[in-house]
C-alpha cells in the first residue's frame, strides 16, 4: 500500500493521529521536499516521527517513480506532503503511476493552505479560482495572475494568492555550465507579492472601473498559518506592500465582496483600524451587504 | 483560551496529536454537533479523548454562547468541529463574541470537505463558488444552486455541493403545536441531489446551449471521505441519480472544463467506463486540453 499523508501547516505535531500510526509501520518513508515547508525541519520530523524520512524532490518524484513504488505492492510505503496531499498541489502522477503498477494506495487527509485560510474569517465559499504569484524577473513579469483575480472579483469572489518557492533552482550561469550547485531557497512574501500586485495596478490604470483592483482594495496577508507564530493582517493594498509578516510561508488573499460579518473578522487583524472605518468611502465594491 | 479545534473526516483518529493534546489539558470540551458527523458517534470520540463532550446544538452556540465562553479567560476551552473549524462553515460568531469577551483564541487546523474532495483526482485551484443543495419540498424547490453551477461552469470551474443536514428539525405538525419532539436525521445523498439538478436541467432544456448542466455532464459523488470505506464515484449526471454510496455524508462534484490528467484521474472511479471512453463525443464543454 501506498499512503499518502498530509502533514498539515505547523510544526511536527500537526499530523494526525492515524497519519502517525500509519508511518510508524512503513518499510520506508518519503517527505515531498519541493512545494511547501513547515516551521520545522527533516530532523525535527525525523526524531518526532522516529523513522529515517527520504526526501523526495521534484527529479525523484517525476522521473524515478518506480523507485518510490518499489515493493509497495507487498509492503507499506509512506509519501509525506506538507499541508494535504492532494491540496495546493495534486500528487495525480504517482497515483496513476502506482495504479499501472498494481499497488494500491490510501490517502490521511490534513489541513491545507487551500482551506486553512478561513481561519481570517472569508468564507471559503465564496473563493474563485486559486491563483499562483511567481517571482518576477528583470526581463519576464508575466501578469496573468491579475486577470484570474479580476474576474473573481467580478463574481464578488475572493482570491487566494499562492506564492512563489524556488528551491532547487540553479543560476543561469550554473545551468549553462551544467554545474549542479542550487540557489538558496526562495520563498515570496506578502510585502513582495503585493508590490507585484500593485505594479500592474498602476500600469493599467483602470483605478476608477467598479470593479478593478486598487491602491485600496482590502488584502488579507497570513504568514505561517497553523505554527504556534501565525500572522495575520489585513488591510489595503499598498499597506500590504509595506508590511512585514516575517519569516515563511505566505498568503495572499485579494477580497471580492463582503459579508458584514467577514468584515467584522477582518477588522480584528487591521493593519490600520482606519482603513476599515472609512471601507464604505474609499472601496465601495468590496463592501455590499 | 478558547481553542477551536478541527477533527477531521473519518473517525476518532483523525485528529492531530496537537488537537488530542489541547483536549487532553482543557477543563472543558464542546463537541459542535449540526453542520457535519463523523463515522463514529460521541461516545466513541469520548472513549478515545478521554473526555466528556458536551453536546453542542445550533441554539446552543447561537444563543448560549457565553456558557461556552465562561471562565475561557482564565482556563482552557475546547470547541470541536468535525472537519475544519473554518471549512464548510465558519464559526465567526463564536470568534467575534470571544473577542468581545477578552477571550483569547487559537485554532488547531484540519482537513475539511473543502479541501479533502480533492482526492478525486480534480484540482482544488480549478473550483469555483461551493453551492449547498437543500432538501426540496413539495412546495419549496429552490433552484439558485443550479445558477451557480452554471454560472462556475461558465468560467471553466468544477463546482463543490455540499449536501443538506436536517438534524433536529421539528415537523410541521410539532413546531406549530410547540412541542420539542425531533425528527430522526436525514442526510442528503448523491443519488437525492443529482435528482433534484436532474429535474432543473429537464425543466429548463437548456441543453444544447454550450455551457448548460445536461443528463451528459460529467459529476463526482464523493461518500465518506476520509474513512475506511470512503467511496468516490464518477459518471454523467444520469448515472450519478441512480448510484447508491451507502451511507453518509455524501458531496457531490460538478465538473468545469477538465485537464486531461485530471480525466485520468476520474476514470479509476468510473461507474461506467464507456462513459470516459465517449467523453469527448458526449459532452466537449468538459474536455478542453
Amino acid at each position: 500500500m501506498l499512503y499518502f499523508i498530509g502533514l498539515g501547516l505547523g510544526d511536527a505535531k500537526d499530523i494526525t493521529v492515524k497519519g502517525l500510526e500509519t508511518i510508524r509501520k512503513c518499510s520506508r518513508v518519503y517527505l515531498e521536499a519541493y512545494t511547501s515547508i513547515l516551521t520545522v525541519g527533516k530532523e525535527a520530523l525525523e526524531e518526532y516521527y522516529g523513522r529515517e524520512l527520504i526526501l523526495a524532490d521534484r527529479d525523484m518524484v517525476e522521473q524515478e517513480a518506480d523507485g518510490i513504488l518499489k515493493g509497495a505492492d507487498v509492503s507499506d510505503v509512506a509519501f509525506l506532503v506538507v499541508g494535504d496531499p492532494f491540496g495546493a498541489t495534486t500528487h495525480s502522477d504517482l497515483v496513476l503511476r502506482a495504479v499501472k503498477a498494481g499497488v494500491q494506495h490510501r490517502v490521511i487527509h490534513n489541513a491545507s493552505i487551500m482551506n486553512a485560510v478561513g481561519c481570517c474569517g472569508l468564507q471559503l465559499y465564496s473563493f474563485g479560482e486559486t491563483v499562483s504569484i511567481v517571482f518576477w524577473t528583470d526581463t519576464w513579469k508575466p501578469e496573468s495572475f491579475y486577470d484570474k483575480i479580476r474576474k473573481n472579483r467580478a463574481s464578488g469572489m475572493h482570491t487566494l494568492c499562492l506564492l512563489d518557492i524556488k528551491v532547487k533552482e540553479q543560476s543561469l550561469e550554473n545551468l549553462m555550465r551544467g554545474r549542479k550547485i542550487y540557489e538558496p531557497p526562495r520563498y515570496m512574501s506578502v510585502k513582495q507579492a503585493a508590490q507585484q500586485l500593485l505594479e500592474i495596478v498602476h500600469n493599467r490604470r483602470e483605478q476608477h472601473e467598479e470593479l478593478a483592483i486598487t491602491e485600496d482594495t482590502i488584502c488579507v496577508g497570513l504568514a505561517r498559518v497553523g505554527a504556534e507564530n501565525q500572522k495575520i493582517c489585513t488591510g489595503t493594498l499598498t499597506e500590504m506592500a509595506l508590511a512585514d509578516l516575517g519569516p515563511p510561508l505566505h498568503s495572499l488573499i485579494i477580497t471580492g465582496d463582503m459579508h458584514p460579518l467577514e468584515i467584522d473578522m477582518l477588522r480584528l487583524f487591521a493593519l490600520d483600524q482606519a482603513t476599515f472605518h472609512n471601507l464604505k468611502l474609499t472601496d465601495s465594491s468590496t463592501y455590499t451587504s
